[in-house]
C-alpha cells in the first residue's frame, strides 16, 4: 500500500565516543524512508538545498523511493544539525542547529494525495496539521519533539485529535501527557486521540498501546552502538513500512511491524550515519526479526 | 528443590510520591523469601533484633519457609534503611543505613548445607564468600551493589568466579564491568565467571545472558508504581524459586523464571514495603506470566 513521509534532509555532523563525523547524510525522512523502502514503496516530500548529495539519493533509488515531492531551493542550502552523545549514548546533546531551506513549507504533489500511510516527520505541529489536511492520508502517524511540546503544544493537541498514530520517545510521552508512569503515559496518549501511541525507550525498546491491547519489545541487542541518530526514525520507517506492506492495521500486524521497526533501528545505530541502513537488505532484517523472536521468547 | 537465601531482615522508612511509611518490613531476604516460597520452600539465614516484629514471619510461616537460619539478638535492634523515590522513580536515595544485627556474620545450620539453589543477597563479598564455602551450594547466585564494587572490588571479582549466576542492576553490570554498553557489560559479566547473568532495569525490564543465549524481557506493564523498594530482591525470589522448583537450569526453564521473576517484581512495586507481595497468590502470578507473555508475543 502507498506510503508518503514528509520530513528533513539533512547533513549531519556527529560526535560519539566511537568518533566524529562532517557534513554526513542524515534527516528524519532520509532515515525513515531507508528503512521503509526496504519493505515498501516510499513517496518523499521536503525540501533540500543545491548542496545535498546527489550520491544520497543513489541508495533511495534503487530500492522503491518516490522523489516528486522533493523541492530543490537552488538558493538555500540543505538543513543541517551537529549533535554530540556521551555515556551510555541515550540522548544526543545538539550542539547547533541550521534550518535552511526547512523555514519554508514542504510541498506535496498531487498524486501523494490519500496514500493509505502517510508518516509525519518531527516537524512543527502547525506544518504537520498542514501536511495531513494537504495530504488526506487513511492511516496517518507522526512524530514530535520536546520542542514542540513547549512551544506549540495547542497545535500538537490539535494534531493528536486528528492522527491515527503518535511516534515519540519516553521523555516526550512523559513531558506530553504529564504522567511518569510509563503505560499511564501511553494510556493518557491514546484518550487525546489517536489509536496507537508508539512510546520509543533508546536502549530499553519500545512499548506500543492500543484500546485493547499492549505490546513492548526489548531493543534488539546490538553489542556495539556507534551512532544513535536516526534511530527513531528507522523505528518508524521499518514499523510504517512494514505495515504497509501487510496492509491492514490489527494487532498482530502492529505487533510485526514494532519487531521490524526494533531491527531496522539496530541496523542504524550500528554505524555512523545511514551506513548501517544503506547496507541493509532484507534478508538481514528478516534474520534479526527471527532473532528477536527467539530474544524474548518463553514457554506460554 | 532446596533453596537457601541469605541476606538482610529490615524495618524500612521510605517516601515516595505516594506517601510514607515508617518502619516496615524490608529486607533482600525477605522479599526474596516472600516471592520464592510462593514457588517453593525457602530456607531462611540472617540476623534480627528481638525489635524485629513478630507478625512479620506470619505469611513465610504461611508458605514454605523454614527459619532455622534466623538467628536473634536480644541486645542489638534490626536492621534499618530509610529512603526516598522521586520523579520516575527508578532509583532510590539513601537517607540513613543502620547496620545493627548485620555487623554480625550470619550462620547457616548443618542441614542448610548442600542446598541444590542459594541465593546470596546483597552484601559484603567477604561475608558471601564465607557463606558460599559454608553452604557448599550446588547452585549458587548472589546480588551485590555499587558499594561493594568500590570498596571490595578484589573480593567481589574472586566471588565471580565461583558463582554459579549473578544478579545486579543495570548501574552496576557497568560500574563492574566498565562497559557502558549493557549486551558487552553482561557478556563480560560471563567472562568474570558465572554461567548466567541477569541484569535488572527497572521499569525497562532484565536481561538474561548465558554463554549460549541472551533473553530479555520488559517490565510487566504496572500503570501505578507505588514503592519500588524491594523489586530487585522480588524479581530474584520469583526468578530462583521458579527455578528450585523446576530443578533443572536450562535454558527453558531460565527464561520462564525470568519471567517469574518479572511478574514477582510487579506484585511488590504496585504497594508499600511487602503488601503486594504478602497478598500475591500463586494463581495470580500465573496470571501474570500468561498477560507477559502475550505483552510480548509477535508471530515468528
Amino acid at each position: 500500500m502507498s506510503l508518503v513521509v514528509v520530513g528533513s534532509f539533512g547533513l549531519d555532523t556527529v560526535e560519539t565516543p566511537f568518533g566524529r563525523r562532517e557534513e554526513v547524510l542524515g534527516g528524519s525522512a532520509v532515515y525513515f524512508s531507508l528503512a521503509a523502502s526496504i519493505f515498501t514503496e516510499v513517496k518523499l516530500a521536503g525540501n533540500v538545498g543545491s548542496d545535498f548529495p546527489e550520491s544520497a539519493w543513489r541508495t533511495l533509488d534503487s530500492r522503491r523511493a518516490v522523489r516528486t515531492g522533493i523541492q530543490i531551493f537552488e538558493d538555500k542550502p540543505t538543513f543541517r544539525w551537529s549533535g554530540r552523545y556521551e555515556g551510555d549514548m541515550n540522548e544526543a546533546e545538539t550542539l547547533c542547529t541550521e534550518l535552511n531551506v526547512l523555514a519554508e513549507p514542504p510541498q506535496v504533489p498531487a498524486d501523494y494525495r490519500g496514500a493509505e500511510f502517510v508518516f509525519l516527520a518531527n516537524m512543527g505541529p502547525d506544518t504537520q496539521l498542514k501536511m495531513l489536511e494537504e495530504l488526506n492520508g487513511n492511516t496517518v502517524f507522526a512524530d514530535t519533539m520536546n520542542l514542540w511540546i513547549d512551544t506549540q503544544r495547542e497545535n500538537l493537541v490539535h494534531l493528536l485529535s486528528r492522527l491515527d498514530g503518535i511516534v515519540l520517545n519516553d521523555a516526550e510521552a512523559r513531558a506530553l501527557t504529564g504522567e511518569s508512569n510509563l503505560i499511564r503515559a501511553g494510556e493518557a496518549l491514546l484518550r487525546m486521540g489517536p489509536r496507537v501511541a508508539v512510546v520509543k525507550k533508546g536502549e530499553h525498546g519500545a512499548s506500543l498501546f492500543e484500546r485493547d491491547f499492549h505490546f513492548a519489545l526489548p531493543a534488539y541487542p546490538t553489542p556495539q552502538v556507534v551512532d544513535p541518530t536516526g534511530a527513531g526514525d528507522s523505528f518508524a520507517g521499518g514499523f510504517l513500512g512494514s505495515l504497509a506492506e501487510m496492509g491492514e492495521v490489527n494487532p498482530a500486524n502492529l505487533r510485526k511491524a514494532m519487531a521490524f521497526g526494533t531491527v531496522a533501528a539496530s541496523m542504524t545505530v550500528e554505524r555512523f550515519s545511514t551506513e548501517g541502513l544503506e547496507k541493509a537488505a532484507r534478508e538481514q532484517l528478516e534474520r534479526r526479526y527471527t532473532e528477536l523472536h527467539d530474544f524474548v521468547h518463553f514457554e506460554a
